[in-house]
């Protein structure tokens, strides 16, 4: 089976490392296809970049629509994850909605662990309905560009707030945020829960998506759009609001 | 004081007439400019197209700010609002999000009536944390096109759905959708609670905020972002990404 | 317009302030009508007074019912708020309740700030339905006496409450109780976010009311009384409860 | 001991049926003690009236003050209840909700039924917390005045309401409101599930509470007020918010 | 009357100091009724024990219905109570559930005190739909068995418990489990608010409760099972699942 | 691998259809281990039956740990989920538990079909903190044993169902319970949305988590408990209480 993982960040180093990443975490006969915006924001920063970078992700998406079995989102805000089921006529995951789901299934509640804000992860899993399920949040006090350049520390500050988690309630930890992406290796030993990377958990719910092969909705707010007509939209993007092939 | 009425459909006419509406409802001193997207859906019916118009609608506004002193989005389902707020150096209201705080200050629950489905609007309301203020939804059976053609059985049809939410608990009823808009004088007479009319509540609430001066916020998520780099974004938005004015 | 600042304290001094700081907040055109109940508690400190104010604030009402346009609640537990508005011909709003409200318009979440306790404002709110907005309450350890002797400590004190909520997440903040009324431009310097002052918004809020002119419901909740008998109340009271006019 | 059987409404003759019933269910040793209010309104139908009516029953109370072991609050809104706790040096009950504290030690879920419209005990019970308990309200189309002139008529739509509740997984069901007080006998035969009478359930409660003996607070929201001072109140109740004894 | 003091735990010196409290709590005429589960975990200590715990008082149970008039589940994790309350033809009250209820009848809110881990507490609170009325949990970093050796470090543990309980808004505490039953003689002078001791509450609550004499439900989760096949219980339990008697 | 398909009733037939039913979802490679319990109810059908069950569910799966790679609980309730995790070494999944995470990443809200009552799954799903996602419940009218002589008239009755589901907002329908399986190729034609059979969703899900490998939790409340004493049990589960292997 062939899975889109789709960046929402213009960055392709970010696209390339989250495809290694799926790579590493896919089944046998799994194709995984990178993708990433023709526009939007290189890194996606705050809400008001994210709220951007939905056309460009939906975008990307279209261009790939009947071409693939399975779409991972591989940014950590699960960017426009329902607009995509909408548009897309097959499963579509987002990597933090992913790592939460699994998280369900594997104890009572989930902290989650990430670089600096914790505010746009308690509103996604809050958006998800999933708060019962959320022993806490932790922002460790550093960021991306302090983790490549001091490595140990940073896996030293993820760990102190695993802990925290873990003390707070936590049957499991979600690592948030794609800094953290590839960690899990390295924090599995003295972690006393499970750990959950968000492209990992992805992958593999699109493959158990995919084996399920549910059908298309016909109805709802999943349904195909039909019919809608647009203005400036790619060629790709605008058939698949007049829908009708 | 200048009031921008933003549409995130790409349809004109709806501009125009959502325009009207605010010109009519306005102070004296309040200029009302409308404004129209250059691309995006002609008229947001889904989640999809609400998801990517919010592109539009912000590179619509990036083009306004500091020439306006308030935003009131002239569309039902409140299109990108937190990160319009994040955006603008001043005040932006949702006409749906104006409703239903107003609805607020009359009474303990209100109702929504709508033409369609009323999901999105549930969703909506969910997402403001107002469900507990929420008695009820009422989809009327009917679409914009048939109110046009039969205007006088369309009244009917929201007379009988404000009825049933005010059997319900309803101590208002919010007018839910464009279509909805200008009916209130008509439904005004037979219903036994106040009618609240999106476009109505938008200026008047935009007319409040700006009277309040309240300042830019410096930190959290409405501050505003700086140092953002992006690609293929017009020079408007673009610039107010990377900041530094 | 003429607006009733209705005190529920029977402190005159208390009305006086609160009537001044309305006064510097309303518009052009807005008369601003001081009440105080001749019975109940001097300063309602406690659930026990604030039930015992209830009655003495809707006896002051139902003397001005018919003669202004408006109310504001000039007591920062919004005492008998929805009981108000079902006596009243007009529009009433509570003054914490309109700072609430606001803050909904300009961000996400929003913090509290008060002198003392901060759990008959978390009960408020939660009344309100409004948890989901709300980042967090601030007690500062001072009280309205020390402020008084000390207004430079309060100020640093109340800043410092701001700057928790800050961090914790509050988009603004909003100044509960009558003690930090008028605190407001003394802080906006330092503030990294908007600070609502409850007179202030209530003003506004008010006259936002009263130019949508929202017919008084006729049914449900916040529909008159009439036909009711009582013993011992003033004939202003006793008449409304008889209704018939 | 002795309870104080305290009614909110000015209307003897209610007082004196709840008195009865409350002697009925008292167990041995337990004097009923009746009290009505000096002023208020003559029958609480509405929030207004109910806001009203706090003042003149905690008025009340305060005549009775170290004289009685334990109250119950014979007024189906539980008017001003945590304020009489407060106010209190004894056990304060409400009569609604000693027989929703009941209900949950049945079963799960319980339902509520009464004469007319069911919103202020949606809210009533809301405000206890106990939303997740209730598994639905019923108002019976009927009033107290047609339930004297008809009572065959009133218990078999009473019963028809309760069969509906039990459908939609009650497992008791509160009888609401004074009007329904003394059917559960008249009921009990015909229904699957128990019924859950205010008075009963509050004098049977208030006994429990007299046994357990709790100290009252020195600290927090329940402990007595001191050194306030007060215009134009009783007394007596202007004695106890100086405390100081 | 006739209570069974049902322990979940097979440790009969559990029972007996239980069934002591039953006894020091209950009024003239009751009598303590001690149960032990002949098979089970020998104290309950996480909720896998309590999983397993459950047969066993249920099968504890099945041999004394018909033969008391209300049960009291003598374990703080109230193992079983709805089953135990579908089981049994007469009143059942879980220690906790009691002693939760009746904290609801002194205030607001409440605490939770226990000796170290708070999280099945928190669950089971949130069960009983009751976590708005808890103002927060406080696990003492102690255990059943220092408590032994040191009961005046122990009490002192558990009043700064009470003490941090109260700070955070709690109108009384409960005593969680069944080490910190009998202190709340010891702890009274010094706690500013009521503390609640589980066993007491519970034979006060299921006293209250035979007095009301509920009927058996004959609909609903609540009613008897009849006509159930099974393997491998003990006669009395499959009896009761085969009913008809 | 080698995936226990565990039943919580005694009835070795349902086992077997479950057990069916997984080989026919499982992967290549996958090897399903069938097992009854030795006691317990014939067909788990109320609460009380539930409650009992779990002793020899977990009894059953003591007997499997360390020579299966995950289980499926194969009973629709999902009898004793979070204890069989804190038991085994290896990844536990329910079967509704699987169908409502897997309706998650279908949809915004999913619905859920059954035959009688809805009650049980309500709660069911309020546990799993999943209300927010639940669009409606139905209950068909119908029986297991109905739908055996009448196949054609229950698959009409669960096709209405699912309709009327979908008219409320459902984006996919749980099919809930054994009764149920298998059906979902037969209504797959018909449906508007996708249709969740839990054994095949759980079976998928053990799979993904097989693949995924979380490590044992070391602390918390999915930790292996050790050092337990207990009376009664079966030698492998009285072994696993007492931990130390």
């Amino acid at each position: 089976m062939r899975i889109l993982v789709a960046n929402a960040n213009t960055t392709e180093a970010i696209t390339a490392r989250c495809a290694d990443a799926a790579r590493a975490a896919a089944g046998a006969g799994t194709e995984i296809v990178p993708g990433t915006p023709r526009f939007g924001p290189a890194v996606i920063s705050s809400g008001l970049e994210n709220a951007i970078a939905a056309h460009g992700l939906l975008d990307l998406l279209a261009g790939h629509a009947g071409q693939v079995d399975a779409v991972v989102l591989a940014v950590s805000l699960d960017t426009a994850l329902q607009a995509a089921r909408q548009l897309m006529p097959c499963p579509v995951v987002g990597m933090t909605e992913a790592a939460c789901l699994t998280a369900c299934m594997l104890g009572n509640r989930f902290g989650l662990v990430t670089f600096g804000h914790t505010e746009s992860y308690r509103q996604l899993i809050e958006g998800y309905g999933l708060s019962a399920r959320l022993s806490g949040l932790v922002g460790v006090d550093s960021t991306p560009q302090r983790a490549l350049t001091d490595p140990e520390g940073a896996l030293r500050a993820v760990a102190e707030g695993v802990a925290e988690l873990v003390a707070g309630g936590a049957d499991s930890v979600v690592l948030g945020g794609a800094a953290l992406a590839g960690m899990e290796p390295s924090l599995r030993q003295a972690s006393p829960v499970p750990l959950l990377d968000g492209m990992i958990c992805g992958v593999r719910m699109a493959e158990a998506l995919v084996a399920l092969a549910p059908p298309k909705p016909r109805h709802g707010p999943m349904a195909p759009v039909r019919g809608r007509e647009s203005a400036g939209l790619s060629p790709a993007l605008a058939a698949l609001l007049r829908g009708g092939s």
